[in-house]
This record gives C-alpha cells, sequence and structure tokens, in this order.
C-alpha cells in the first residue's frame, strides 16, 4: 500500500460522515460528478413509489390537499433553507434555475427601481444590470433578456471587477457564489456590501455552493438568491430549483411570471391578480410533483447533518485530491484551475489538461466518473455526503495512470 | 334495472374504446376529474421506477445521453404532436403551463411587431395584447405581465367579441379552446382567421381541449400554442407543459426565456445566445426528468387510439349525462352551463347549483369524483379513455340522491 493510500484510510477512519454514504444507492465507481447529478438517495425510490402508485393513483386529485402536493413548493423550501443559511419563509422550490434567474432578475431590477437597495440610491435612473461575465451561460442569457425587457443595459463583467462598475446606475447585480467551470468562491459577504453601498440589488446563483459549503444568506443580508437542487442537494434529474427573497423585500417583490399559484387566493379564480404574501409570491403554476416529492425525499440525507461538517470535510477532500494528483499525475501534464486558498474554493477541483474530453472519457472507462467542460477542463466535484478519502486517492491514480 | 341504466349497458357493449380503461388504474370510483387530474396509466409505475433505480441510481449522469434525457422535451412533444394535429418539430414539452403562456405571449408580441402576422399588419403600432375575459385566471394574469413588460396595454374582452376589438393595434391574442369553468369550446378556426386578418399573432391555450378532441393546429393555421399534459393527457400531477410553434414562425420566434437548452450549441458554453432551430428554441432550462419520462410513459395510452373516436365518445359521454342528469335530478335543482350545440361542447358537463361545495363533497363521500368551482359550478369531465357510460348513469343517479 501506498503511503497515500494509507492516508486515505486515515482519513475516512476519522471522517464523521464517512456513515452518511450508506443513504445514498451507489456502487463500486468513483463518482466525482455529483457537482452536476447527485446520486440517489436511497430514501427516493420508495418515495416516489409511493407518490406514483397511492397518491396518485388511489387518491388522485384528494392528494393535492391529503398528501400536501399543494404547499410542497414553500414546505420543501423550508427544508433547504437552513442549508443556505435562511431562516423559515423565505424559500419556495419550483421551475428551473433559468426561469428562477429570470422571476429575481426582473424583481430586482424593480426593486432598484423602488429605492429598495440598502443604500441610497433612490431616486436614480437604474438603467444597467450587472452580470458575471465567466458566468454559467444560462444566466448570461436570461439576464440578457431581463435586462432588454425592463429597459436596463447589460454590463458583463468578471466578478473581480464588480465593485468598480456599480454606481448609481446600477439596478442590479448577478453573481455566482462558485464558478462552475474553476470551482472558484466568490467573496458573497464583500460582494453583497458593496452592491447595496451602491443603492443596488444583488441576486446570488448558489448552484455550485448550496450543499456544499454555508452560504449565509439571511446573516450576509443578500437580497435574492436562487439555485438548483439537482447537484449538492442531490435532488434527482432536473428537479426544481428554488428562489430566495429576503424577508424584508417580499412585500414589494413584484415578479415578472404571476401564475396563479402566487396569487393571494388561488381558488378564488378571480381575473385581478393579487400576490399572496411571502415565499409562495415566487410561485408560478402548478408544481411538478413528482420531480418535487423525489427532492423532498432526497434532503432526508441532511438529517443530524450540519453544512459546518460538510465543508470542512469538502476541504479536506479537495487538498488531499490535490496532494494525490500532485504525487501521481506526471510533471506539467495539467494544470490547477481551482485556487489553492480555502477562501476562494468550492467543492470542486478543475484541471487544464490537453485532450481533456479524450482523458475524461478513459477515466470514466476505468471507473472514475468526472465531468469535461469545453474546451479543455477535467471538472471533479466532490460531495462529502458519500465520497471518501479512499475514492480521492483513487481517482487521481488513476487519472496519472491514464496520463501517464 | 332502470331504462337508463340499461341504455348505459348497450353503450357500454358497442363502445370501441371500452378495452382502453384496462390501460389504467382505477378502482370502483367514477372519477369524473380526468380534467383536473387524469388518472393513473398502468405503464407509468414501472417506468419512473426505473428512471429512478436505474436510469438515475445506476448510470447516473451517462443517462443525460444514454437514456435520452437530454431529449425528452423534443421527443416527447412530438408524441403529443398527432394528438393536437401537429406535424413533427413544432411542439416542445417542459416548464409549467403559465410559463409557456409567458413565452409564447412575449414572443407572439414580438412576432407581430415584425410583421409576421397573416394579415396585412407590418409597420402599424402594435401595442394591444386581448386576452380572454373569462379565462382561466393564470392565463389572464400571465397575459398582464406579458403587456407591461412588451409595452402593451392588455384588453380583456370575451371570446365572442374578439373579432370586433381587432385591428392595426392587436399584436397579440390569448384564447382558451375549451372554457375551464363553462366547458365551452371556441371556435378555433373561425378566431383563428380572424386574428390573422388583422395581422394579429394568435395563442391558444389547449389545457382543456388536448386529448378530448380534436385540435388541428397546422390545419388551422395556429400560430402558437401551449397546453398542460396533467388533464386529458393524464401526465400526473404537474407534468410539464408543452409549447407548439408553427414551423414557419421558428426561426423569427423571439423567446423571452432563452436558457441554455435553447442554445444552437448548449455545450460550447458560449457567452453569446444564439438560438437553436425547430421547436427546441422553446426549451428552457434543465428539464424535470422524473415528471417529464412519467409522462412520457403515460403516452402510451395512446397507442392505437385516434383522436377522432375520442372525441365521438366524449360528445355520447356528455350527451348522456345531460340525459340522466334531466331524468335523475329534481326539476330546478340545477342548471346547465355548458352548451348543448356539439360545436360549442369540450369534454366536461359544467353545473349551476346551490351549495355545490357542499354538494360535491357529498357526490365525493358516494364516490362520485367531480369539482367544484367557485362560486356555484359543479364540474364533471369525461375522459373518454377510462370513463363508461355506465359511470355516467352511475353520477348523475347519486347526484340525484344528493340533491332530493
Amino acid at each position: 500500500m501506498s503511503e497515500l493510500a494509507f492516508k486515505a484510510g486515515e482519513l475516512d477512519a476519522g471522517d464523521g460522515l464517512a456513515g452518511v454514504r450508506s443513504r445514498f444507492v451507489l456502487d463500486d465507481v468513483v463518482y466525482l460528478d455529483g457537482n452536476s447529478l447527485g446520486a440517489l438517495p436511497a430514501s427516493v425510490p420508495g418515495r416516489v413509489d409511493d407518490v406514483v402508485r397511492r397518491q396518485w393513483g388511489e387518491l388522485r386529485i384528494r392528494s393535492w390537499e391529503e398528501s400536501g402536493w399543494w404547499t410542497a413548493p414553500e414546505r420543501i423550501g423550508d427544508r433547504i433553507a437552513p442549508l443556505v443559511g435562511a431562516g423559515v419563509g423565505q424559500v419556495v422550490v419550483g421551475d428551473s434555475t433559468s426561469v428562477n434567474v429570470f422571476k429575481a432578475l426582473v424583481g430586482a431590477v424593480r426593486l432598484a427601481r423602488l429605492g429598495s437597495g440598502s443604500g441610497s440610491g433612490s431616486g436614480s435612473v437604474r438603467d444597467e444590470l450587472v452580470v458575471d461575465a465567466t458566468t454559467f451561460p444560462t444566466d448570461g442569457y436570461i439576464a440578457e433578456s431581463a435586462a432588454r425587457l425592463t429597459g436596463c443595459t447589460l454590463r458583463p463583467v468578471t466578478p473581480e471587477r464588480v465593485p468598480e462598475v456599480l454606481g448609481a446606475r446600477t439596478a442590479a447585480v448577478l453573481l455566482n457564489h462558485v464558478d462552475y467551470r474553476s470551482g472558484r468562491l466568490h467573496d458573497l459577504p464583500a460582494l453583497t456590501d458593496a452592491v447595496h453601498a451602491a443603492g443596488a440589488v444583488v441576486v446570488w446563483d448558489l448552484c455550485h455552493s448550496a450543499g456544499a459549503l454555508p452560504v449565509g444568506l439571511d446573516a450576509h443580508g443578500v437580497d435574492l438568491a436562487v439555485g438548483c437542487t439537482y447537484k449538492y442537494l442531490n435532488g434527482g434529474p432536473g428537479s426544481p430549483a428554488y428562489l430566495y427573497v429576503r424577508r424584508e423585500l417580499q412585500d414589494r417583490f413584484d415578479s415578472p411570471l404571476p401564475g396563479w399559484n402566487s396569487h393571494a387566493e388561488p381558488f378564488g379564480m378571480r381575473p385581478d391578480y393579487e400576490p399572496a404574501a411571502g415565499a409562495l409570491r415566487g410561485r408560478v403554476g402548478t408544481p411538478d410533483i413528482l420531480s418535487m416529492l423525489a427532492l423532498e425525499a432526497a434532503l432526508d440525507v441532511w438529517d443530524g447533518v450540519s453544512i459546518e461538517s460538510v465543508r470542512a470535510k469538502s476541504l479536506a477532500l479537495t487538498d488531499f485530491f490535490v496532494e494525490c494528483v500532485a504525487a501521481h499525475v506526471p510533471e506539467g501534464r495539467v494544470e490547477l484551475v481551482t485556487p489553492v486558498a480555502h477562501r476562494e474554493r468550492g467543492s470542486q477541483i478543475a484541471l487544464r489538461c490537453d485532450d481533456a474530453g479524450d482523458v475524461m472519457k478513459k477515466l470514466i472507462e476505468r471507473g472514475v466518473v468526472g465531468d469535461f467542460r469545453h474546451p479543455d477542463v477535467l471538472r471533479f466535484g466532490f460531495t462529502p455526503l458519500y465520497v471518501g478519502f479512499g475514492d480521492v486517492e483513487r481517482a487521481a491514480r488513476v487519472l496519472g495512470e491514464v496520463l501517464r
């Protein structure tokens, strides 16, 4: 046994989260793609079967009330809330991330024009929408649409440059907590403060951070946030996303998608729209119950697990992966894209590599699953709930074999 | 046995669709709420279990390709297409009906301003959005938002008055094929022609007609259409909706929700948005796979079933229900809201009734499930795939007992 394999064994032996792995359905593959699609929690198949056969098949329409279908978006939102540092009543689940980005951005511009930013901005013309230029593409595309529909100019800049472009014209700023490609963690508290100082409204995309590290939405005064649930929250393929609207902004949150589910009296069937109070103002149409209740079952894996312990293990895993890569992979064959500093690192390691697409294919053939991001990035995601240190050592070792 | 029960037996014996009932999971309840949530097709539970345990649990991320997840929205759209009279490549599945109404309406206004209506409109200021004033509320709420974001005025009128309000200022018109409350079927060909004559773009909401009667989208030159899949298409609670964009308009369809799934090269991760060709331009974010593949399995019940035969049986069922209600229910206790004329009737019967809410509760207690629509309507939906004439007679008989 190599020195690193021995160290992996010791780290696994001391891992307080090691037991959580049994809450997932896994095989002998090293699955480092949980930042794209989380593994299947063991609680899901039985729950989904019950939803299909009993709730839908037997109770049918009665389940909207009796099985709690109608209130699922806010109930499940409240289960996600503690994972992102939000108190109850501020997170609602439903629709895709892209659709939630749209709700949040148009809502943010409208809030900014009401003078709802934390700063002095009231009265100025707020016609700029600032967006992370290196963002996951859908955020940029949707931001462009939101800008066009609200009479704003889109201003893409790198996150580092955000503070210098903020000003009296800034309406809203859309930022990623963790960059999907590089795995870089951005400084949410400082950037939120900077946006507020300019009197603008901030929207954070938590897709690559929620479930992997503490977010602290309430503590840092974030205005709006969105995120998906199929990565570190393991909700299943295309499981619904969520929207966070800070409590103090909810009464003024003015959704561009005011579907009947967000009405104060949805079954009143009234011709005039009157928005509901609270988080459910972010709802739109009828929720996709199968996907949503699969997510609810998936959240059972968090019972008794603190996000702080997850973060500690995540950093240990990624540190160890970097160490193992340095030992196993031939010098100069890969380049670390993800920052070394803990405060700048999410829960993934991205390596720049020639022929990255082919290399990833070979890794997958050998039982190490990460993913490839165009044009030259190998991406490895570490879900502390089910990835162990032995997995990490094996992944780096196989990568070394493939690259040698 | 009463004369009507005898007649029901004869009608059931001659029902060419009677055998389709065995494709559903049903019990001895008379389920007349398939216009709200369709019953569970027998093919669904096993398929969903396979999607969860094998496709997600074992193949995980590989299923996006190997299990056909990525192409599901357009593949399933093509299975719905023949049911609404659309050729391939024009229907895409995903998001809620409300979200699709938003895409369609903003897209319609933009098309109208390009002069894409079939009429002479190019060049005029098109700033009115006409909407059915008696529409299901979400359509009206979303239309108001679409109007606001595109600089239009919302003009709600009853469908009968639509032709008289159309003009050079009309950008888009949103209409329901069948009214959700009354069950009235509107004249889609004539209204479509009227909208086109004004140079405007028409959007049809098919929620209460698709799967119950022929729609003929292509044949009648409809521009855009949306619909849900959990009513007569039996896709399950909150199953994804669909969007139809007529082929000739697809290149100019300019979605307000240009998520990465609608990009010409989604995995190119390019910062600039370039829309895909064809129906998939209507996609937005990552599709909710569990709900979507449940819908795909549910569509198996249509194998060998023509929508014309469904329509013929639907009219026979609703005719017979009206006949049985007249015989069983005390004179003056209910009032028929749904039109008598076949060309004006969808697949439901709505009865105005004092204490409708209480009456429906009692019906449900006695095994007859319809629903109540505020303030005074009893609504009975007839899904020809699984409702028989014996069910109809029993429902009317029990209604008579409750009201006597």
